[in-house]
């Protein structure tokens, strides 16, 4: 699919733009951070893009482009940059963060003291802390009780929706009054958001996805072909299902996009970091080179250690987190690991 | 993936190799039917393959290879071709049958009369029957009511089969003793069969997700993504079962190998010829030169009619299948219905 192709898909999902909200903050300028600061700005809602690397927000700001992270895409002017990361929370009530799980909790201790009654918080990230093995909107929660959280997830690569592909996500929260305004935000004709009340759902099927994505990965990159990934995803599916289950969550929420949909968007997409890391294990390389050349953080590296003592804590089986947790964590053959789940299989089948 | 990297797969799945049952026969030489006649045959299982064209029958005795349907692999001398379909019903009890759907009530009818009490019969298409709507098992129980009769079906394109490529399949039928003798008769090093008595759950999911594979096919032709396709399959996987449940199966099955695991390698895969057609039907192809032009049967263009026809018989909704169905026998627009299906899809979510 090109870039050429796209005009033909302009009459899509044309619910309208929606109104602009609010203004609002973006904290993390990696690709996702960077692609909804595209999609914001291009309908003109003011953005401000905070990140770690000054210097970067400085050539952002001259070139309209996020070179590192996300090519490709020009950012209008409606986005402004801010390297203070308090100026930056105090510049709008919605916030938007998109840094990675394992420093949301430090991020959001940096700026809590400048919420106001009105700030919204809607997290991006997909994983589980680190020891507490708690979700995002837990881990904001227990920050700041009294905020307002939402969780935005859903099939989205960065790329595609830097480029305008149709893509469709769901903002979960316990205000659904709160959520209704959100989805106006963020909605273009392009980019649907759906909006749920089921925030533990939706999170636990962002992070385990990305764990059984790294087992599609292994299987790809030892030479497996579709037969096993259908297999793969099928079992992986009832995996995230019998956790989430488990968790309290609804059944819906974890077959919805967030659940099988992301699933099946990330372990069979050429985009995905975290297929690219399965896969390189796969081909042999060892996890340390492989975080030593990557150019962005692939959750379910993390996501396969906080999942795993999440199942363990619980009680809950899950053959395809073991086996991960396995190859990253105890050095064990991705091959021999495959094997022993395939052949684990045949007795977990109905009958 | 190559087949040089396929060494690497050799200890895979070592469950053992069965034990060969007695002899069998394949009727329909195309590219599944030979997949599974070079695996048997692999095995020392004596295999007798019928095909319509004796011609093409002569060839792969001679060459070892079907040159039109699976070339690259070569047919071990185990396996021998036979153009007279009663001589090849007579040479076995172990009847698999691999002509497309609408050929198979017509060619069981030429050779029931040589059934014995010993006769299984393994049915491997995936449709239903024209005007009755019924499932191929259904069919073959019509014509020979006291037939042993099972469906063979799973995420397994006859391509990757052919080059051992890891795979699992189910094989579903009400005879559970006899249907461990077949698991065995069909297990390989590399081919890894379950076994199910929900044999209308297994040939619902196989019929239905050839019509969301087209529907895949349709938005990768007009130039959609893969967040776009997490979507679909989210949401076509949610048709499927709802279609299913109603008629009566289990909710395990469709989401299991032969449900959900078959859709999502053939909405995914560049193998899958479903999808193939969509593609070319939203690059703009008219249905009938696509049918022209295609090597082989595309079962899905008439599941697509089969499957709408009973959706409104017991007034179930599935919007993804009449979508298809609008594309591939109104000329509707490709983009016209995927649009409505995008926005159409906001009311439906949960919330």
């Amino acid at each position: 699919v090109t870039v050429a192709q796209q005009p033909k898909l302009k009459n899509l999902m044309q619910a309208g733009y929606g109104v602009s909200m609010t203004s609002t903050t973006i904290f993390g300028a990696g690709s996702w951070g960077t692609a909804i600061g595209y999609l914001l700005s291009q309908k003109d809602v003011p953005v401000t893009l905070w990140g770690r690397d000054a210097e970067q927000l400085a050539a952002i700001k001259t070139s309209r482009v996020n070179e590192k992270y996300l090519p490709n895409v020009t950012l209008p002017q409606t986005l402004s940059v801010e390297a203070d990361v308090l100026a930056a929370a105090k510049a709008s009530t919605v916030w938007i963060m998109a840094v990675p799980s394992f420093a949301m909790r430090e991020l959001f201790e940096q700026i809590k003291t400048t919420a106001t009654d009105e700030t919204i918080v809607i997290n991006l990230a997909k994983g589980l802390e680190a020891e507490s093995n708690i979700t995002m909107s837990q881990v904001l929660e227990d920050v700041l009780p009294q905020a307002t959280i939402f969780t935005l997830s859903g099939p989205s690569h960065a790329e595609e929706v830097g480029l305008d592909y149709p893509t469709s996500v769901v903002i979960a929260g316990k205000d659904l009054e709160k959520a209704k305004q959100l989805q106006e935000l963020f909605t273009t004709n392009r980019f649907r958001p759906y909006i749920s009340d089921d925030i533990l759902g939706v999170e636990y099927g962002s992070v385990v996805k990305n764990v059984i994505a790294i087992a599609a990965g292994i299987l790809h990159g030892l030479g497996f072909g579709d037969n096993a990934m259908g297999a793969l995803i099928s079992r992986g599916l009832a995996e995230l299902v019998k956790l989430g289950v488990h968790l309290g969550t609804h059944r819906e929420t974890l077959f919805g996009l967030s659940g099988l949909g992301d699933l099946v968007t990330t372990a069979t997409s050429q985009h995905s970091r975290n297929r690219r890391v399965g896969e390189l294990l796969g081909q042999g390389q060892s996890l340390e080179y492989i975080m030593d050349h990557m150019n962005m953080v692939a959750e379910g590296v993390f996501a396969t250690k906080t999942v795993y003592q999440l199942a363990h804590e619980h009680g809950v089986e899950m053959p395809i987190t073991e086996a991960c947790y396995a190859v990253l964590y105890e050095n064990a053959s991705p091959l021999e690991k495959v094997t022993e789940l395939m052949n684990r299989q045949l007795k977990e089948e109905r009958l």
